[in-house]
């Protein structure tokens, strides 16, 4: 199995019933780009032509010219002894030695800013990273919403969008209360930064934590979601699209709830099932 | 008229007609977030709420832990004189000052490496942004391709994608010749990544400037990708969804051809019409 698809268990609730079942989640994991020797950049990334990728960002940054100013380059792939079973930092890093030719200045970048809208540019390390969700509240234990109520959230934030609809090219992300209520809806053309719109009206508002809501996203939920969600103290997080595996598995170890695929009459529970109230049916089916 | 949406000339075709009309972009702008005087970071937006999103990015980001720690905030809506007609600098950026209270350490954050693998994030004021556009290389005139061919395109994408159909969560691109024969695809959790793979491949191949190429995207296709297909030298870009309004206005000073909606037997062209052949009837039809 490659690392570019993680297998799990999840929860799938459909017309009235769940049952535990296997999914495919899509792989997202850390790559950090070093440059001579020095940390560069730390993208998230599927893994799989990692050289091809790192060598593709340094070109379209303006790093490299030409593919000949890599002296040389260290992939996971290349590795001398690749671990498969096992996702690690020696795996999630590569090492480029560049030739004196390229238009790299690594003193002039150390000037740059970062923009870390989306959660994890600007991050020079992988723990770095991580390191934001230390300050992150306990998620509410207490937060409870009913399947009924949640199939019909995406038709509330639908309603309140004005623009969606006309031009097709942006993303929502609404506040609900747990009887399913729409507190607050915006609208961007990234999904990162409607939800940071949310947070940032909820920080007005005085309601952060927002430990009693849920948030719906109109696109897929990455890592950067589940982050920021779980830094506003959100208990539960649903996608009418698929989640990424390092979404889920950042939702596990902090007990965020994450749902995905919630369309028409069906969802899917990646993580704390306990908030929901579902029936539950045995099953034994081939996989969604 | 919102500056959250565009309106433009577009040209549609469908079912083997193609007619001009008006269409909806979302819009999509840089918002440059300036933090005690100094600029913070750069992110492409739709306009609207920008005090909430610049907020929501400090908390998210740990350089505030409470509304009550900013100071003041300039933000284009409560600028004296907005000038809503046209987009400009002042509406594009955005003033905090900051209590001494706030966990905001301007030396330390100077230290970061940047990630810009999505084109705009590390940059450090709106003129970078496009500053790297300066070396693209002139798209190629000569390159054509039917509209016949175009609508082969997606199938091809997808017969070639491993991974996409069984999570539903990963972004394709594919590099395709004007015969519409597929050269390479690559899957990512983030479309700018799989464009990136697509750009990394080419330049092992020593195929860049890719001036007699095609790229394909599953997704939306906004600035970034505009961006790295100009830096790339195609000719050529089309998205299965929409395109975002600095996409367009990007494509058409680059003379990049941009095409959007391609599914079915149905697309939309909204740059560059000279590099498609196409059947031409009058039309004054509703918008799409």
């Amino acid at each position: 199995m490659p690392r570019s698809v993680a297998i799990t268990q999840v929860t799938e609730y459909s017309d009235g019933r769940s049952r535990r079942l296997q999914d495919s989640l899509a792989g997202e994991e850390p790559l950090e780009i070093r440059v001579n020797g020095e940390s560069f950049a730390v993208t998230m990334r599927t893994p799989g032509n990692d050289s091809e990728l790192a060598t593709g960002l340094l070109f379209t940054e303006g790093v490299i010219e030409s593919p000949d100013q890599i002296l040389s380059l260290q992939s996971p792939a290349t590795s001398p002894e690749p671990n498969a079973s096992t996702s690690n930092a020696a795996e999630n890093t590569i090492d480029i030695q560049l030739s004196p030719s390229a238009p790299f200045d690594p003193a002039a970048r150390r000037n740059f800013h970062i923009n870390s809208s989306c959660g994890v540019c600007g991050k020079s390390s992988i723990d770095e990273v991580r390191s934001k969700l230390l300050r992150a509240p306990s998620q509410s234990a207490a937060f409870q919403i009913s399947a009924a109520t949640l199939l019909q959230l995406p038709e509330r934030l639908s309603s309140a969008q004005g623009i969606f609809d006309r031009t097709g090219g942006l993303h929502a992300a609404g506040l609900f209360t747990r009887a399913g209520e729409l507190i607050v809806a915006r609208e961007d053309i990234g999904r990162h930064n409607a939800v940071d719109k949310i947070i940032g009206w909820a920080l007005a508002q005085h309601k952060i934590p927002l430990a009693d809501h849920a948030l719906l996203v109109s696109g897929r939920c990455g890592f950067e979601i589940a982050q920021k969600a779980l830094l506003a103290g959100v208990p539960l997080v649903a996608s009418v699209s698929a989640p990424s595996s390092l979404a889920v598995q950042l939702a596990r170890e902090l007990n965020l709830t994450l749902v995905g695929f919630l369309r028409g009459k069906r969802f899917v529970v990646y993580s704390g099932d306990s908030r929901l109230a579902l029936t539950n049916t045995e099953g034994n089916h081939p996989t969604c």
